[in-house]
């Protein structure tokens, strides 16, 4: 049984008010196996790069264990970039460079050693890549999530609807709810979308937390308090890859879980800002996570 | 042994996209007095109205058991008028009016009856009619709160800073604690902002909840996710109230007493909105409040 995770794996080259870097290893697939492999052992990722990615590159994935047979590595090809700068208040960015790559023909490949997959994360990419690879899979797997963006509502709504309808699980942040549904109040999207096929829905509020709504419930959970966002790419992905990964572990679905996964995959999240693009993820230690789960418990918890 | 409540008593035309009042009673006082009243049963409010106020409008006050000794009727004079708008995201609006009337030369004055005060809510106000109230008790409270707002900054930091070093707890909004501390990050707008002189903080963040720091700690409560917020005047001021109103009821000030006030403030401004004006807290019991209660553990609570 495995966790099979889609999403692109890439350059970025990123600018915030700390620093800049030149090209380093990012990708919604990256950031979210890399997170999954602290809180479970079988993850395998399916993705395409170049031939100028690199063995040194692939190894920060491997070295945690994520099984890259689903990688495809395109002969003369370049990886997918994209370079962005964030402004002061790190909570939006302009796009300084988006060069597709390998990704604009990206055909997703389902090695056999994959097809023990039951839990399967759709990372953020077209959705019909998304669509190309829940079908590619034999059995449809025990829990499905998916990220996306607006871009994807702006430029491919039909597709990602038709998506959605076989979705377990969508996490977008608050905007892209509104946008998605068409209503302002997060309860009344969360009503829309929960009619448009996932059974759950986490709306991703950034520093001010996450909510999780499914079974005719809410859950509120907090964000850590930062002195410092020093570099919030990933950040997002990084929570998908948590919770799923947490949710692969404990095995069974249901709300009690879900609410640990939100907490799991907003400790991974606030791990991963701290330093630029994979690098904290990369020397993150079990003992570390424990630690900031017990400060994600001491935040939220009162006695009424 | 009391709780006062200064702030003031005055009359709302409100706009939002549900629809328009006429004038209504509204005034921080007011809706922190009400919002206290539900939680203890010794509040007295100090403020000033005109003779304009009438005796139907002070009974809304009074018919909670308030104690309205405190508050001035200036012969002749009209009451503080505030006309507003709100914006369909409900999270900003523009004034259309502000009428200060008998608010501009007001001079707190202290009923003999109210020297017992132990619990004390400077509402939002001049800084130096605040410092006054609080210079006029013979005693000095048990535990002052603080509710202020970006307009003093803007026009009195100096005596705004002055009062601050008598306060124990300061409530704002996350735009307020920047601006007070000239830091963006909130963790880091804290630390500045506890050498100021309150050893408690709660930065009041609308629909993504509080935060509360002192201590050495950080509390995250969240907001009730609502489907329609239908006026959000006066959700601060009954927040300030069902904060202190808690504590003024349980009697001992630390962090988890502290955590649970959050919690009764945040579930008070829930009601508050709901209805235009002070409609909400008029008609609201203590059932309901329970109930509310309970809403937000389940909304907060998870088990790792």
């Amino acid at each position: 049984m495995s966790l099979v995770v889609m999403g692109t794996v890439a350059f970025d080259a990123i600018e915030t008010p700390f620093g800049k870097t030149d090209k380093i290893v990012g990708g919604a697939g990256t950031f979210a196996a890399l997170s999954a492999s602290f809180l479970y052992d079988q993850v395998k990722l399916v993705g395409v790069i170049g031939e100028d990615f690199g063995d040194d590159n692939l190894q920060i994935i491997t070295s945690k264990g994520v099984d890259v047979e689903g990688i495809q590595i395109i002969e003369g090809g370049k990886s997918f970039f994209w370079a962005g700068k964030y402004h002061n208040d790190m909570n939006s960015r302009d796009t300084i460079t988006t060069e597709l790559n390998v990704l604009e023909n990206f055909d997703p490949i389902i090695p056999e050693s994959y097809q023990d997959c039951e839990f399967l994360l759709l990372g953020n990419a077209t959705p019909q890549v998304q669509m190309t690879t829940l079908n590619r899979l034999k059995n449809k797997p025990k829990l499905v999530v998916l990220d996306t963006m607006n871009f994807w509502m702006d430029i491919a709504m039909d597709d990602l609807k038709a998506v959605l309808k076989h979705v377990d699980v969508l996490t977008i942040n608050d905007g892209e709810a509104r946008q998605l549904s068409g209503e302002y109040s997060l309860v009344k999207a969360a009503a829309v979308i929960l009619e448009m096929g996932p059974k759950y829905l986490i709306i991703k509020k950034g520093e001010h937390g996450a909510l999780l709504f499914g079974e005719g419930q809410i859950f509120s959970a907090p964000a850590l308090p930062l002195a410092e966002v020093f570099d919030p790419t990933g950040a997002g992905d990084a929570f998908a890859g948590g919770f799923i990964g947490y949710l692969a572990k404990v095995k069974t679905i249901n709300f009690t879980n879900m609410k640990n996964a939100v907490v799991y995959g907003s400790a991974l999240a606030s791990f991963c800002v701290e330093k630029f693009g994979t690098e904290r993820l990369q020397t993150l230690t079990h003992e570390e996570i424990e630690a900031r789960l017990k400060a994600f418990v001491s935040l939220a918890k009162f006695d009424i």
